[in-house]
């Protein structure tokens, strides 16, 4: 097939920290197995602006230009030989991780832990996987989740986040009528919160360091109950205001009578002082969700952990959830989330974006939660 | 203590089939580890009217005069020897099953299965434990659960129905984003809708043979959608209505796509052709929840269900289910279950209770969905 | 390349019921993501016996000749472009079944739900996969798994028939310390009891309607009691025969004392009074796991199981069992199942093996029970 | 009832560290729900073994006078009023920790967790519960668990340490065929192998740091595989012996091949390296048991458990347990545990099996691993 037949596209192409270009590319045919994308929405998260910042994530550093964004949906253009039930103009939400399908991971429906997954826009593997920054992608058809029709594209985009999140309700087996403390209300602890919601939590407590975003989870009626932490008072020092947030949390949770902490904590922060108060936040019983990634190893109380059985467990990206983030998006029970859609940019101006997002605010003095990258 | 210092109250006592008698009696003061409650709302159920119709419920038949009434709320008058906790003036909800405490079901948290247990308003065992159709109940201090704020006594009172559908949804490992069928909308299935609701699922449909009943779940926003059986077309023959209500159901199947059946069917009826069409209603790999218990032994279509890993499950009364249904009542996330109160009708009036929900509907031709005896 | 260097060999083709025929072949070279495995040991099983005497398995009949078997182990004799990790001369077991690996029961890993599952030697799909009945069998690299040093072919090849029962344990949520009945003692059931054992089950009990299988069973240490059902007694009809059964059971039950019945029951006769004793044989809040497949539908308690929460589980195939199978048979647990094979047949006499097997027993009154087909 | 039909006993009576006592009292008779017990077994523990050196065992010291033992069994004397079931002369298991029964805890099945329990011998609560070290206890009837016949009154107070791993291996969710690695094999990590290898391990290993210990728990088939950690090398600095203690570690996981480490660790020494060590050893998606109990507070690797979700896990005593404990120790599935008794010692001699324990070997110079006290 000559190439000469395919559509141009624009693609954010990532050389190196705050080296964005936005170039043109030929869009080619999708191969078997895959579909073309036209991607019409992207939401762009910490590890995009990490890459963006520091040409790295963590560990993971740019060994070849990139193209950035993971959090997308689109409408799909053309279907690769063999692909069945998809056709062009079907409304689709992405799942960018390709897992290998053949390890004991994947076989048992755990492929968020698949050690041979290759994730569009991340560097850890090499050659690194092009991410949703562009016109088109051509994906794996099997990634490819048809949207409900009340669902916008942005919503969709919504959709790898809320997984994480979905993931980590799994993994703290959840259940109706349990309350929920939630540290740190970026995009991330919103969702938590939204998320458990709609699944019949009964109480919803969020703690953060800063004002500005509890106020906004209270007012767009994500939370009913918020405190803020203690911790920029510079007349105090480090140690007086930890000493005082441990103290905000303990009358957070005193505050409850008789049941001694909340029963799932979401930890969102990855800041070690929130994970250890997690550990008291929660109930005799209950469970301590790390969502937030942070600092490698810090300090635990593990023996209040250990004799109260309060489990500790990590949330790693997610499996078998976005069937689950587009049946709640589809069902109107999360509508509240559409709020965290603070900012659009279109594709062609992603620079700024990351720009705005690493600001944190835009010139209005608008704080910028969750930005979106418009496709054409 | 002299009892003459005791106040009078009337208690509703059943001395067989048809025959119950408002009597003058003089309330006790509570025994260790009690509480006196005085009785502000009390649901009736099915069974409670099998009692009231025959004497008797399937194989339990009275064997004494019994006081009816199980489903229940009010607010405590005295507290007895030993009890911590409660004080008078609190309002509650009323467990009303005593277990044995000490049996492995009862250890394990299963205590529904307590081979021991005597249940108030049951003539299971002997001497019968009287109910809650009276103006004080003296009853044991940990199965009383305080209200929150928001609940009324008569919300209250539906926690005790409420719990069979939660402890029906934690036996189907219900979790959000799944799609829900429920067959027979009278109060336990509208129950079940209104729960699954409030727990995420994203799609909840309603089959029953009653259009009347139908349309008040679809109107009062239980289900998105509503399917009647056929059965009651007097032109055809009964294989020839079966066969239609097989059609109807498949037809509810298939128009789903790709999934071939629903994640969880909750079967309300205990009709066995409702329980049969469960099987082929559920997803492969999905739950059948036996929540209405009908005839003892039916046709089932195993090897269906077995292939598919259908698992079929019962549901026998609750366990440790108060504190999420009344988390979830003062939630407000079901408050749309406040319309399942058709009539209220004064303690003092009982036998027109009985005699409305016996009907199916009141005078005016509204039907008679939940009927609540209130308290003084 | 050419395929006159490829090596020659035979294979046992089935082209209809009693019309098997061994055929000589030109083993092809193993395709991208293949092995090739010299077949060692084949284990036959019920369905691979129905295939052969009726050309059918229930609803599954040949559309075209098929190679049989798929209870298999080899050695890997060469590897096709792109397989990692395995190398000729490498000793494996062979999982026969090809899941889609798109599905989501394949990602979420109850890929034996697969509903585009294509399986060797089954007439499911067409066209056909054949099966291990071959000197070579070329299959994909991700279904084969290395023995464990101390796992012989022959024991290797009951991986595939202990995996349905490790699926259908972990089904059953069997834990340690668990009584077990087993319903049915042919290779299934035995297996059954073995697995139990190796799991920590503190009684296991057999109940067959045949002697000299109980005795089996006895003799060999894979039940510590058996019960023969009295039903081949012609000297009373068949409702006798099962009123006598029954009673049995009853009797089987109630020898335990306080607890009133077993904590999982494994039916592996698929005859409905079986799976009907099997829900009054187990205790209240147990589990029946139906193992053998019978009659589509037929009778069952359903309000005796509903009400003790006695769960009726099917079991279908497995997903995920055989490095456990593996697992267990190189850790010496399971030594007792090298009794089941009573007989050895090589490949080229596979038409003798499959009469054997239909006999039931060979020309000395020895009961056939596995019969393994050996190659070269 | 005169209380001088009683009967004489003796009791280990500890006043204060080091100061047990050995004094005559009258037995009393059972009140209303409780057995007497002829205490025939007394395991000592770690935590007696504080109290005799401290009289203190962490944050709880001694208010008063309190006879130490809970690890026991015995026969049954006499039967409090109300008491069914159990009869004189019936051997027991006794469950020292009496649950409030009322707590949210306690009705769903995790009375392990009851912020009411009162337990003997443990200074926790005040008045003390006296302990096991008397001749006769009189105790809760529902906390009598009758022996198996072929279970000695040794090995069923083993019963009581088997429970806590029981308990733990339950939250580690563990199953047949996995993988496990044990962190210190004294009493506790002895029995945390044996119940693995019951319950269906394919693979036991552990891990020390004394030689002696190792080689108990190779020669009497415990594990299969043991390594030393090289911590005691006093030519090396103590980073210089962490260092070479993660790197013995780190090659017992290497050693592995694929997968990454054991499916479940029971860290059982509380120390904190080998805490953190856990993390590490525990394959992607596994768990680590918190069975040991040490410092409170210490650092861990949590971004290496969360990212690699490890869950870590904490496990306090244990409910429900003495039932399976029983029916193991009665199967004989748990025999090589009665090698764990190396010492006995006759109750009036309890100072003496004290200082054993405390010195740890005795005037021979062989390892004290379970001391016994006996009864009359």
């Amino acid at each position: 097939m000559s190439t000469s037949a395919q559509p141009k596209q624009i693609a954010a192409v990532l050389y190196g920290g705050k080296d964005l270009r936005i170039e043109e590319r030929v869009a080619m045919p999708p191969k078997a197995g895959e579909v073309q994308v036209a991607v019409k929405a992207t939401g762009l998260c910490g590890s995009d602006l990490h890459y963006y910042s520091h040409g790295r994530n963590g560990d993971f550093a740019l060994q070849a230009p990139m193209v950035l964004g993971h959090e997308a949906a689109g409408i799909i253009t053309a279907v690769g030989p063999g692909v069945t039930g998809l056709a062009p103009g079907q409304r689709v939400a992405i799942e960018c991780g390709i897992m290998c399908k053949n390890c004991r991971y994947c076989k048992a429906g755990r492929y968020n832990l698949c050690k041979g997954m290759r994730f569009c826009s991340s560097a850890k593997t090499f050659p690194h996987l092009d991410g949703t920054l562009q016109t088109y992608l051509n994906h794996a058809a099997d990634l490819m989740f048809p949207l409900p029709d009340d669902c916008t594209y942005e919503m969709a985009a919504l959709a790898e986040p809320l997984s994480v999140l979905i993931h980590a309700s799994r993994r703290a087996q959840f259940s109706s009528g349990q309350t929920v403390l939630v540290f740190g209300v970026g995009a991330i602890g919103l969702l938590a919160a939204a998320l458990a919601s709609a699944q019949g939590a009964s109480k919803i407590v969020a703690v953060d360091i800063n004002e500005t975003r509890l106020a906004f989870a209270k007012n767009n009626g994500f939370v009913s109950e918020t405190h803020c932490l203690p911790m920029g008072d510079r007349s105090k020092s480090p140690e007086e205001q930890l000493k005082a947030a441990k103290d905000t949390i303990l009358s957070v949770v005193t505050g409850f009578g008789e049941p001694d902490g909340f029963d799932v904590v979401y930890e969102c922060t990855g800041a070690a002082p929130c994970i250890q108060m997690s550990i008291h936040a929660a109930i005799t019983g209950g469970r301590v969700m790390l969502v937030g990634m942070g600092t490698g190893t810090l300090m635990l109380p593990v023996a209040a952990a250990a004799t109260r059985e309060v489990d500790i467990l990590g949330s790693f990206r997610y499996a078998n959830t976005y069937p689950e983030a587009l049946a709640l998006l589809g069902s109107g029970k999360l509508s509240k989330i559409e709020k965290l859609v603070t900012h659009r940019v279109p594709l062609s101006d992603s620079v700024s974006a990351f720009e705005l997002l690493a600001k944190g605010q835009d010139a209005e003095g608008n704080m910028a939660l969750k930005v979106v990258i418009t496709g054409p």
